[in-house]
């Protein structure tokens, strides 16, 4: 099976966020419920409160079926109506890496519960990356796996790389679950000094979703 | 015949998405109704769903005379009124490629039935490409060409070039119609090892479109 | 005389483009009345419809004196009104080229006949072009003006070169009248070849307009 | 203790600045109430006038946990409500430096008064300076920090550096409290020449708060 | 006494160009009266029509105390109430150049009548610049100084260059008024061969204000 994976930012307006709370709540039950009937159409969603100021929600959500995800776009448009827009999205493929060996099903590690947070951002490589022979390349991500895996502070860490080539401004988007971000950001910062690095020209923006149940944006 | 190709990307706002069911079949009617009134101004006209966030509708037209593709700006820009805007355009002219041999006819190419999806983005190439002799670049483009045809996965992908220079912010726009999205995307990233890419320096925004016959934005 | 050129680009909105046609025949009356009072305060001014989905209308005018220009802007957007708003403008200076000698007068060349399109981009050169000395510098340009000329699709094409330095974000403003858009594009691409072109750093946005006589936006 | 830093940035919007005096004060004494009442949740709130025109008050803030950072946003959200929208915001780790020896407590250095002036503005290097060694890193931030401290105008400048990777689209948050903007802008001038410079790739945008009690907008 | 100095843009919008020359006025006045009563509070206050699409309003201010020119924002802000927005402004410190031996009291200069034209941008330097010796530096400053002063258009330019490290998102402020355009615009084309040049990143946006006396939008 293909699945596609579909990331969604929205941002409440100055009208939202003047509703008494009451109404409020309203919005935020039109959302979820549109989500709970819609989920059908779907391998799986999972939303989150957004630490960022330019977005306040952020959907994470699977299919086999790209229109599927299109129409989950549409309807959480239509919930949210004139209290909001949305502000990104990223579109990708979650495949089995061709560097790592796995076994696991990809449609089983989506069906989990929602770590307390989620990072998810776009990433691509420079020219240079490409015109590396296959397994050179195969020998520096390995470097840059064995450190990630062995730190320390890795458990805990779930990681997700999702192909976006021809389908978004990205080659890559990255998706992270964990409940320690403190010492996710330790992670990151010490794969800086990975030799991989040398090839990536983006990682921005960079979204952290807080999980919170049901409660979006109230 | 001179052919001039234009793609159009539409964004509805919250005032749209509000709406009631009812009133979006509506608008979406309107739309359609504009455009199939127009298509006699044009060689070929064909729209999808837009996957991205910033965007809802992908229209992508054909004409001999500039004119007519402006005024079809102008016919949408009405239909959907105060419910969205314009937020994306390229301008180009469909020409034979000079690097490749060919026969058919251009128009008929463009007056088949929409395929599953649509891919449409700008592409240009840096400085020093032009400074290369032309046989070296038409061996280097015949590699890019060879490598792309010969894919396991390209069969079912029809691929447009089309040239925008003094006619827009890019030097091509290039687009696929397609009914697999994988494969597609699968056959792009093998192509970024080959070496007629090291000159390509703008590829975003990537535009993929899902035909869905007249519903738009329902 | 010294003659400043301004460029003007106006996108209209959804509360414009949701009026009766009736009612957008008054707006785009209420734009040229205007315009027709104040062309005596100008040298010249031409209009056009614009392909680019980021703006409706393009206005060229020249005149001795800087603020009738701003004042050019002030008398469309208040004739405008909330319909639209201005989102590009090009200030600069139409003087005869240091590298060309030129008999004619610039004033005369302005108050021609609009052709059917009209061309306009920003220019810039990088560092380094200017640490080149004169006289080889008017060497590559004279090479830049010889192919230009004899290509065999030029004639029918009329350039403006106008200098920004100090007066705008780019160097060089660049302004085309042409009766064949085609042909426009096949030249621009065969200069991609030209040793000139090495130093140019931007020449975004290209703006493409049709002259429709007073008809702009509808 | 882990804390998490939380900078945000608003702009108040023509609705507001139409208001009476009268009015204008009910706004911001809503957005005081807010805070007064939030505080609990918090190590430390400090808020600032703003001296750029893309936003009016800045809020800087600490907390544990990133969740009560996140409801500091819905609620200033919701306390401005129509009047104004977030426009930045930055979100770090806030530890001791690995190139720095302290032994004081994080949490006390953030219970002070606020200063006169704040400064803060994201800051990333690339991708060559984490290629050089542990050590030799060390050495250049000695070099940075000595001159930054033994300038005869840096007495009074308390500066925090925070970390921002993964968590944000920088990788350090720098904040600055102060009394004296212009020593603050020659320290930072004669900074420039300092080795540790020559990796910064981004230093903007530069954010100034004014300190101005419990006035923000009035 | 230090200097800060500060420029304000504001752009009008369709609402206010929708009303009728009578309530334009109502509006101009508001804008000049809260300047007049403001002017006490500082140094020297100038203002000018902008020739740019996107502001029609140069603010020119200076002052010894940050917090008054954060009060001029708030009080046009509020002159312009729903007719308008700031969008852009550059604060910085304004002081003898190390590089130029002067004697003239910078207070005094700031207080002359405005001349026809006023031209601002802010200019950074990449960061080689700083790693060359003061003393070489102050040599390359003198070549260019001494081009920009020799030259027979400059007569009639006052330049004032501020500095705006760790003040905002430039290195420098500089800001000029004059008689006449197009000397100034030969002159800073002549100067783009000027070696300085070499280490200049950014000189964007550059404004120009023409001084129409009490009459700033109308």
């Amino acid at each position: 099976m293909t699945i596609y994976m579909y990331v969604l930012a929205y941002k409440m307006n100055g009208k939202f966020w003047a509703l008494t709370d009451k109404e409020k709540e309203n919005v935020n039950s039109n959302i979820i419920h549109f989500i709970n009937n819609y989920r059908k159409n779907l391998i799986s969603i999972k939303y989150y409160k957004s630490i960022r100021h330019d977005n306040d929600i952020l959907i994470w959500s699977a299919s086999d079926t790209p229109i599927n995800l299109e129409g989950l776009k549409e309807g959480i448009n239509s919930a949210i109506g004139i209290y909001g827009k949305s502000e990104y999205s990223m579109f990708s493929l979650y495949e089995h890496s061709p560097y790592v060996n796995a076994t696991n099903s990809l449609e089983d590690t989506l069906k989990t519960e929602p770590k307390k947070y989620f990072v998810v951002y776009p990433m691509s490589k420079d020219r240079e990356w490409y015109l590396i022979n296959y397994e050179e390349r195969k020998k520096i991500l390995a470097g840059h796996i064995g450190t990630a895996r062995s730190d320390k502070e890795s458990p805990g860490i779930i990681s997700y790389t999702t192909y976006s080539f021809g389908l978004g401004d990205q080659e890559f988007v990255v998706l992270y679950e964990l409940d320690d971000l403190a010492a996710w950001s330790h992670v990151t910062e010490k794969l800086r000094e990975v030799m991989a690095r040398k090839w990536i020209i983006n990682e921005a923006p960079i979204f952290v979703g807080i999980y919170n149940g049901d409660k979006l944006v109230i």
